[in-house]
């Protein structure tokens, strides 16, 4: 299959893209390093060293494999790269990780919610427009985000929900309670996308992903230049990756208010597979399918200790120091969300474990002189002060 | 009071500055002009002569009535100017009408789709913003549509609905299936909008309003210089004023598809009324309350039947004449919307009657003249041909 990555050069975006590559698809990808500009900008970089461009990375991955994967930088909002690269390379399907991804960023003042909501919304409507115009048939494989339902108060279904009200029924989109201007920017795109299946026929898979967590992947581990990109700042850094560089560097571990906020996570081996698994079972033309992409839901505290239970063992002495919540959440809530649907296409879990953690400890060591230690402090608050 | 009206160049816009002003209130009104220049650029025109510009209209109205309205031509997308409007005139209600209004608009192309979405999208996550940062008390009354909702198989209800599910439930936004790339910027307001109340604070009313019909209200009868513009063409003009000039000018009506297809309406002094009584009332500070607003419900064929025999009783020849449905919807559908809380608050709806529709007849008759009759058919279609 002809495979389009966009947001290839991301921390699940790359990996994706060398997964499909090396089981033999044609794999091209898109990106415009948004997010190593961000970082250069705020003065925090990845843990681990990447190679600096993606010609580069695709250059190491051809010399290690004799794969080739196809190139372009260019950014999704501009209209004529993203004609160009879906008329000449005709995807099947396309994997879009291509959007502005972090919630504090998105927070931080008026200028970067607008820029967050421009960038995600007007890129994957051009995105919408490329398939339905070139290439109709092909199949979007588009990444959402389980904080798109928030935490209501009933069990979480799988983007859709039969409602029973005064004697009738139907099935409709399950209602959006977002908590940031990110998350909203794709319930934004979930709405587009519904509309562009109903009303054009094209196909598409939206993947309500929990949070992502490990560093390796059976392809990042050939070579040190494959390695992926991971984050531990207050802004891109996610909760299991943050606290184990945190464990390793001997910083007490954030957790923010009681952190008895619950939410799905999942190891980044199963991200691949669940995407693999999308693009190998497509959505009817017409539908928009939702796929909740997460395997296990924890609590902050339940993640802080595991990572304190495993640097004991590890030989860590790691603090737990609960900070002022930065953010507007509800810290104790119900939470049940339905994952059925990817276990039932051949979904076989890799679930967190201790040993996960060590293994993740022993990596981050080998990089621990790069981390930035003055940001990792949470700075962007979702409430104006005083 | 001092009240904001953003959009205040329009159909409904200008109306409601001229009501609240002649109410004793102090009235900003802000308009980039965006429907002038729409209608220029397709080669269409209001039916009714309009004062060239917000300036000269004010002038009359301060010539007829001795009471002044301020004026900033600016675009809602620019935020100096958003600053500087909220900063100098801090608004005790802000009515916000300042979006581009057409679904066929949205729908001509790639570029007035991501046109359409930006422009309202950016320009009211811009008019959050200045509120939360300048005027936090302010209480937002924004113009949704019943649009929003689609057509679900159940009773629609104001905003929220409970939802009962394996035994809990929860009271949550009501699922939205929109109908075009206008519809859906209407959605993700709703949804930041909702975001801004619950995270930040903010009040905000979001009228969820049907189609508008009617010319005249107390304030534009005052004089000719005061009327408010009147669409009829295929973008702007919506069901029954689009009627009731084909009717006049002997155009058969263009009825689309069957003609079963079922919305809400209200007359525009209704409209008037309603946006009094929100403002009258505002919402709790962290509240988004929603209000369906509309009076009756009717099918597309209800109002061609209505104007055929008004006509006829007018002395008119009117032919019903179905085209192809250039949009993507359900004909036959249930409609059963919610619309009691503004009754509540006490509106008492002017119902339509065919004195009505020949009163809105001899209005246009003096316009007539003025009529471009090659744009009355649709032209751009929901789906590509093909």
């Amino acid at each position: 299959m002809r495979i389009l990555i966009l947001g290839g050069d991301g921390y699940l975006g790359w990996p994706t893209a060398m997964r499909f590559s090396n089981r033999g698809h044609e794999v091209h990808v898109v990106d415009d390093y948004l997010r190593r500009r961000a970082h250069l900008d705020a003065g925090t970089d990845s843990l681990t060293p990447i190679l600096p461009d993606l010609p580069g990375r695709a250059a190491a991955w051809e010399e290690i494999t004799g794969r080739s994967i196809g190139v372009t930088e260019g950014d999704l909002t501009d209209w004529p790269v993203v004609e160009e690269v879906f008329g000449a390379f005709r995807p099947d399907a396309v994997v879009h990780y291509g959007e502005m991804p972090s919630a504090p960023y998105s927070m931080k003042d008026r200028h970067h919610a607008v820029f967050t909501q421009t960038n995600n919304v007007i890129g994957t409507l051009n995105v919408l427009w490329a398939i339905r115009d070139l290439v109709p048939d092909c199949h979007l494989v588009k990444l959402g985000t389980m904080g798109e339902y928030g935490t209501p108060d009933i069990d979480i279904e799988e983007g859709y929900i039969e409602i029973v009200h005064n004697g009738r029924a139907d099935y409709l989109p399950f209602p959006k309670v977002p908590g940031s201007m990110y998350h909203l920017s794709k319930v934004h795109d979930s709405h587009n996308i519904h509309f562009a299946c109903r009303v054009w026929g094209l196909r598409a898979t939206d993947l309500h992903q929990g949070v992502v967590y490990g560093i390796q992947t059976e392809e990042t581990r050939l070579d040190d230049r494959l390695g992926t990109r991971f984050d531990y700042d207050d802004v891109f850094g996610t909760a299991l990756n943050r606290f184990c560089v945190q464990a390793v560097i001997g910083h007490p571990l954030t957790v923010y208010g009681t952190g008895r906020q619950t939410r799905g996570y999942l190891n980044i081996v199963d991200t691949l597979r669940c995407i693999e698994l999308a693009v190998e079972h497509p959505a009817d033309a017409g539908e928009l399918r939702v796929f909740n992409q997460f395997t296990e839901s924890f609590s902050i505290m339940d993640l802080a200790e595991l990572v304190q239970k495993a640097g004991a063992k590890y030989g860590l002495e790691v603090e737990i120091q609960p900070v002022d919540n930065p953010r507007v959440e509800r810290e104790d809530h119900y939470y049940n969300p339905a994952h059925t649907k990817l276990l039932d296409l051949g979904l076989r879990p890799h679930l967190l474990s201790a040993e996960l953690v060590e293994s993740m400890f022993s990596v981050i060591e080998r990089f621990q002189d790069r981390v930035i230690r003055d940001h990792i402090l949470p700075r962007d608050r979702w409430r104006p002060s005083g």
